[in-house]
């Protein structure tokens, strides 16, 4: 019955039962995916896949994002929009799940109301929750066996939430939202043995193509399995050891995932969020004393098991590994005092100074610290030691980014490809997406 | 290592290290192919998946089988032809594995042949052979634990096996190659959930156009894994329980599992040929004794357990659920003494005649039979039965369609598209394959 509960939950859902904060939260989803998917278009990973697929490339109906104007086929601008979206691992995340949301969802969505003409704001909110919802609670119904196995929950999920949120905007009955489900759900995309490499967000960017071509399917017509999430050999059962799909279904329009979302102070991990937020602290006031990372000796961070089975890499050799080095992390924070796109870029993961200090971080997991918490050891050569305990780290439920620093987040991402103007009229558009009257007017200045 | 011995064995083959017999079947299956994705050209599955995508379509460099030089991108290509390749169920069996090995393989290797141009007959098949035994030897290193949990074994590998066959076309050294196996291998499609709905042949498609990405990604420098097939969190083993990688890859070019391919003589699930075999048998015998099916009053099959688990529909309401039916396989055999694509037509499988024979079938799985087995008992209302035993049913390897029967197969299903003149054409001209210059000339005539 889960399949069918789903879409029908998604199929009646209505503008005007989402709570206020859930249409906030979607309008800064929105707005983070945009600046992430602007800031990552010129990534070279984002630019290869878009040569590489050149010649694939169909009828210019939706735009590539941070592209001037550039436009391809729905189904390659949802692929390659998606890519540029998660890149740099700056992207959102849900916490309970670590599922990055928005990626998969508004990369099939926006790409697909740019086609179809005719969508307003609200019909893309609406269509954006469905989606989010459906693939945030599906992640928590496996969570986290389904991730222990070595599934990128990101995207595995993400391909369902992009189907219902195509299929929600394309105004699919219950039936055929049944078969669209069940067209995304079989095509499961992402291994976690790809973390560090291109193809990390080219499953994002896979996930949002496979929802929307199921959405698309399905609404000719096309069929699949009606019980294709819960049958003895549908997805939940096939990529999990145990799910509690019916209760987590059972919550759904009650509480809320997209209000669950977070979004990323520094590009990488979220796991290794609280090692930088406090390197970053500890360089201040070092700086505030006259030291600098010239007088470090050793450092030692204590953190969640998790932190070193997703993020120790020991010597990271360019941008995509260092996102999964918390030595990396540590080592900008301390040296540079900033962890933005900039700070991980090749030139610097290599940068003597940088792998100097990087080197002598060592690190141990204690299960007694929460994912969002760190302790942190600073050895100076005059015998001092620094510490500082961060206890939830910025960019937590509990320490949200302020709406100013999501903004400021965007400008600085959106700037270096629009320039200052085309950022900053980019931000006022995206902030202003609950009143559009029109996603394709709204999408040119992107 | 097992990424990279793949990648290395497949980088190094070359076309004077094929064994004759490997080229014969390569050919043989190429050529049952053509005539399998040319007679599901019209298939509504393979219309349906066309007219929802054509938004999407790309330069036209790729033809659709079929469709009268219609042609799209290469990626469309493989997706469709993949389709309509696979959709009667007709296509080819690696018996040991029940994967249909060419679907994938070929259909991304045909339409990037056409894209590349400059391919010739040999420089095809070469990578044809490449894919599918990166393909089949994959397969039989995770069957049947793979296909147990619930994954259609034929997509999830072909893939894979495309890749490598794509890769090989593009001449990608052995990095590369690993990256392309990498790309194709997190790109898991295909749930058995979907067996009986349009969703079990856009597998084969998808599968297709998913290995061919993969390639035409890595060729450009994008990075997957290099240890993706046998890494800790990599293909084997979360799509596994258990595998024996190293030991099947040893065998890569010692043992060809190209030439272990066999053909189909009827469009359904192999595992009721046995059952359609002896009942078209005692349907001679009965007619040959003045008797027809107005005399049977119960039948009953003694089967391999295989045979219920995958075909046990006992009231399918369409030819696609009928694929899924080895009541309704005995049925038209008992009836009609013929089991081709007309005989799965949805009007054959709801029309009394039908129905009344199929609901005095009975089954049992026996666990002594072989899968390619049955014992066959009719009872008759003159109080005699007649019963039939199969040792070994047509299509298997001890009892292989002959050419002939290989041509009369394609004939048959290519003469309603292209005409009886059309068919005699494509079939010379797929037969030559091996002597072929070019790729683009022989799909001229398809």
């Amino acid at each position: 019955m889960a399949t069918e509960k789903l879409a029908s939950w998604a199929v009646n859902l209505s503008y005007n039962s989402l709570p206020p904060e859930v249409i906030h939260a979607a309008v800064s989803s929105f707005y983070n995916w945009v600046g992430c998917a602007i800031g990552g278009a010129l990534h070279p990973t984002t630019t290869t896949a878009s040569e590489a697929l050149a010649p694939f490339f169909g009828k210019a109906t939706s735009s590539l994002l941070g592209q001037k104007g550039a436009r391809t086929d729905a189904s390659h601008a949802a692929l390659l929009n998606g890519i540029a979206s998660h890149v740099h691992d700056y992207d959102d995340t849900h916490l309970q799940t670590i599922i990055h949301p928005t990626g998969p969802v508004a990369s099939a969505l926006f790409a697909q109301a740019e086609a179809l003409g005719g969508v307003n704001g609200q019909d893309f909110i609406l269509a954006f929750v469905a989606g989010i919802e459906a693939e945030c609670k599906l992640g928590l119904s496996v969570w986290p066996k389904h991730y222990d196995i070595g599934w990128h929950i990101t995207s595995t999920v993400g391909s369902i939430g992009a189907a219902v949120a195509v299929g929600k905007l394309m105004h699919l009955e219950r039936t055929p939202m049944q078969h669209a489900i069940s067209i995304a759900a079989t095509q499961v995309t992402g291994l976690r043995d790809m973390f560090g490499t291109d193809t990390k967000s080219f499953h994002v960017g896979r996930a949002a193509q496979n929802g929307l071509v199921a959405a698309v399917l399905a609404a000719r017509g096309y069929t699949g399995s009606l019980q294709a999430l819960e049958a003895p050999r549908g997805w939940a059962r096939v990529v999990s050891v145990e799910n509690n799909i019916d209760e987590q279904f059972a919550g759904l329009g009650r509480e809320w995932e997209m209000a669950r979302n977070a979004f990323k102070p520094f590009p990488c991990g979220i796991v290794v969020h609280p090692v930088i937020d406090g390197c970053i602290q500890l360089q201040r006031q070092m700086a505030a004393a006259g030291l600098t990372a010239g007088d470090i000796e050793r450092v030692h961070v204590r953190v969640h098991p998790l932190v070193l089975e997703l993020t120790g890499k020991k010597t990271p050799q360019d941008g995509l590994q260092a996102k999964f080095s918390v030595y990396h992390g540590g080592a900008i924070g301390l040296v540079l005092g900033k962890a933005g796109p900039a700070q991980y870029e090749d030139s610097v993961v290599l940068s003597p100074e940088i792998v100097h200090v990087r080197d002598k971080i060592s690190a141990t997991a204690d299960e007694s610290l929460g994912a969002d918490e760190t302790e942190i050891t600073v050895e100076l050569s005059n015998g001092t030691t620094l510490t500082k305990h961060v206890q939830h780290a910025i960019g937590s439920v509990e320490v949200p980014m302020t709406t100013e620093q999501l903004e400021e987040k965007f400008i600085d991402q959106v700037s270096p490809v629009l320039g200052a103007e085309g950022a900053q009229h980019a931000s006022k558009a995206c902030w202003a997406l609950q009143g559009s009257e029109s996603v394709v007017e709204l999408a040119k200045g992107l």
